[in-house]
């Protein structure tokens, strides 16, 4: 517990109405969206970079636990207090857009933007920036750096530290520092934005982020492969990239959800289907759009397809897009509670790992829908069971545990978009050596020696 | 010196014929494209990844300074021993191409590989691997990691750290780790890839090579604008690229390269041509091809291009890409010494950083005729200068000091391409503060407490 002489040392930095302990505000920020609850002994919203060094200097000088926020929608616990300490709220004054320059094609952005209100000003400037998570609408900018987020257009356009050229970020002991350029190449130093992207918010509280923009593609169209079984469209996904296709996205669903899309909500697919396959084509000339659609349609009927739908218009592209945005509601019908994971391996050991994930379902008696971002090889797995049947909770999680192993055998990765925070932390001694762990440890005390940035965090 | 019992110590690891000491071999490993030269005290042809960790092992535990090298191509001095010790040669055996994988479209190489054999094995399967640093022919993907090299495609394509999937590495203490998957999507631990992409060998020994791949665009046409003054021409670049170009190259000559390639090489270029931009465009259909030169042709134009040539076959090509590969020998009719910087500055910067240079040179009273890759703003400035002229030689150091400032006010980089290394180190300072320099010597430290690996390099 933080004493009242900390809190008043807080108030003299950031304003006495910049700190809160009332057990309201407490209560707002002690969760996420993993549902977990840890409160903060304390709130603290910083109005600007010289208020954050200061305390995080006075933190670190009296060794309080500081966890950064952004929107708290993150699935790990990465913005969970669960040491107790402050919560750093960026989200409240730390939510400018700086800088949209249509000659060198950056956006210079506050952590705390939201990702859909950064994408909307860009486009109003007939500028592009990809990363679109499902959180878009909610999540913040510094939240996706510090998860480097994915989305459904990463299949092609990459992840957020893909377009991060340049960060300003505070470290523990107050130093303000700057890594990288608003240069297309910088190798001037070590990448210290490399390393801060994804790290979770455990080296450095992010103040500015200077992000690379795309000019937006001229055109797009919606596609939909129909296939049997999801051995099938797995197939078709690796076939068609490595036949030179790239669509903006490639988004997948299984037998699973596709029943409960049919069942629930009514969508209109085939009773034979057992896996679909949706996405985009973006490009700048209609010919551009077809290449791709013929590459996508004939490497799918090769793998076993029985229907390829283009959208012809917008209402049939919204039609398709609402089956996938429905998946993951959809399927609340199979358990009251959802464990849900994102695990990624690479795309030819796709139908391995559906049908190795299925297996162990099986084998607990659990029930697995899948979708999820196939064109990358990200899959986001939920294990659902009833919350009220102590019994059926603690098969999901055995289920779960064994998938990931299953994930690391297949040298993919525990998370392919969500991070490690609390929720994947166990598991971490599968996927790294001993050695890779201690080098963790040492990397996270050159930033923190006194371990006071999000305390508890990604298993080290 | 390394004593004699190292040696031995050295020879059970690797094998007596592989530690050299004689003088040829100490000669031959002393130097690199900088043409400085430090000897070092032995060469060590490591066999594999466990040899490697043994070597390192015993020289930590005997801090003994060991400089990996592959093919010893740099322009800064990253691979030359300046304080003795190990030269780690990498190229010797640790040269194979170990796998292309076109499902997961990816390949795995061992760091002494040259790119341009990745390139071709690449492409006789429809693959692409795109950077292609001018050296491609002769340097390694080892050194183009430790580097982070760029290249003409990465206007459009990016550097190497953009298609760096997952590195094997030895840490100082013999430890080998894995960073990174072979998956897209990886946000499990540190960025540590991240990390050791451009550190120069100052922190790891990299000893595989995970590589993302992209299907080989189909076309590819050339293009050269002539304008009559480089004002002309580096408003033409942005305003290209922000009106939704995206040309694989858009490589920049200025009036001097111009003349020389006139007067020496008898390029056919008009008279009043005072600079040129030069590249391709891909794309899988002609329309998409036609849609970039359209962009193209317009913006030169309208920013004062007076010819815009479209190369009708190859042999065209190769006449337009002839001028930009002999605009570094050209320029050599200026003086005997090229003192050679790769500046890079915020697109939108590039005329100011242009009359900036041009103006410090006349200062100094020397010629500094630039070249380079306009499309992400890296600039290379060559100040030439008579090797025998002890005076011109001084004002030709001073004049790049001043660009250097001047590159930093305009929020640029000082090395887009090249790294640090001891030629770029005095100037850390002017770029980096306090505690940036400080941060980098505690991740330094993170990784090589004992400071045995690449020392004297970066400034740090």
């Amino acid at each position: 517990m933080i004493d009242a002489k900390h809190i008043d040392a807080l108030k003299q930095i950031v304003g006495e109405e910049d700190v809160k302990i009332d057990k309201p505000h407490l209560r707002a920020y002690s969760y996420d969206a993993t549902k977990e609850h840890y409160e903060p002994d304390a709130v603290v919203f910083p109005a600007n970079e010289e208020e954050v060094s200061k305390v995080l200097k006075y933190c670190n000088e009296n060794k309080i636990a500081i966890v950064p926020r952004g929107a708290g929608s993150g699935f790990t616990g990465g913005a969970l207090p669960v040491n107790g300490g402050i919560v750093l709220a960026l989200e409240k004054y730390m939510n400018k857009i700086l800088e949209i320059d249509e000659k060198d094609m950056v956006a210079v952005v506050q952590p705390g933007v939201i990702n859909a209100d950064l994408q909307k000003a860009v486009e109003a400037k007939g500028l592009f920036y990809p990363p679109d998570p499902a959180s878009m609408d909610y999540s913040t900018i510094g939240g996706n750096v510090s998860e480097n987020a994915g989305g459904m257009r990463a299949a092609k356009y990459g992840l957020t530290k893909d377009y991060v050229m340049s960060l300003k970020a505070v470290l523990p002991n107050g130093d303000i520092i700057r890594a990288g350029k608003r240069t297309i190449k910088d190798v001037a130093g070590y990448n210290v934005a490399g390393i801060l992207i994804a790290s979770e918010g455990t080296l450095a509280v992010i103040t500015e982020i200077t992000l690379k923009l795309l000019p937006k593609p001229k055109l797009k169209k919606t596609y939909m492969g129909i296939f049997e079984n999801v051995e099938q469209a797995m197939n078709a996904v690796y076939k068609s990239l490595a036949g030179g296709a790239m669509p903006v996205a490639m988004e997948f669903m299984d037998a699973l959800v596709v029943k409960a899309l049919r069942e629930k909500l009514g969508v209109n697919l085939p009773e034979w289907a057992g896996a679909l396959l949706v996405g985009d084509v973006d490009g700048n000339v209609d010919e551009e759009i077809d290449y791709q659609l013929n590459i996508l349609e004939k490497s799918f009927k090769e793998e076993g397809a029985k229907e390829f739908r283009i959208a012809a218009n917008d209402e049939e592209a919204n039609e398709i897009w609402y089956a996938r945005r429905n998946a993951s509601p959809s399927i609340t019908m199979y358990g009251s509670k959802k464990i849900n994971e994102d695990i990624s391996v690479p795309r030819s050991k796709l139908p391995e790992a559906l049908n190795g994930i299925y297996a162990i379902a099986e084998k607990y008696n659990v029930l697995a829908p899948c979708f999820g971002h196939a064109g990358d090889g990200n899959i986001h797995v939920n294990v659902m069971v009833d919350g009220s049947n102590e019994d059926e909770v603690r098969r999901g999680y055995e289920a779960v545990e064994e998938i990931f192993k299953l994930v690391v055998e297949l040298d993919g990765t525990l998370s392919g978009e969500h991070g490690i925070g609390i929720s994947k932390a166990p598991f971490m001694k599968l996927a790294f050596t001993e050695e890779e762990l201690n080098l963790f440890r040492r990397i996270k005390n050159a930033f923190d020696p006194n371990g006071i940035l999000n305390p508890g965090k990604m298993g080290l």
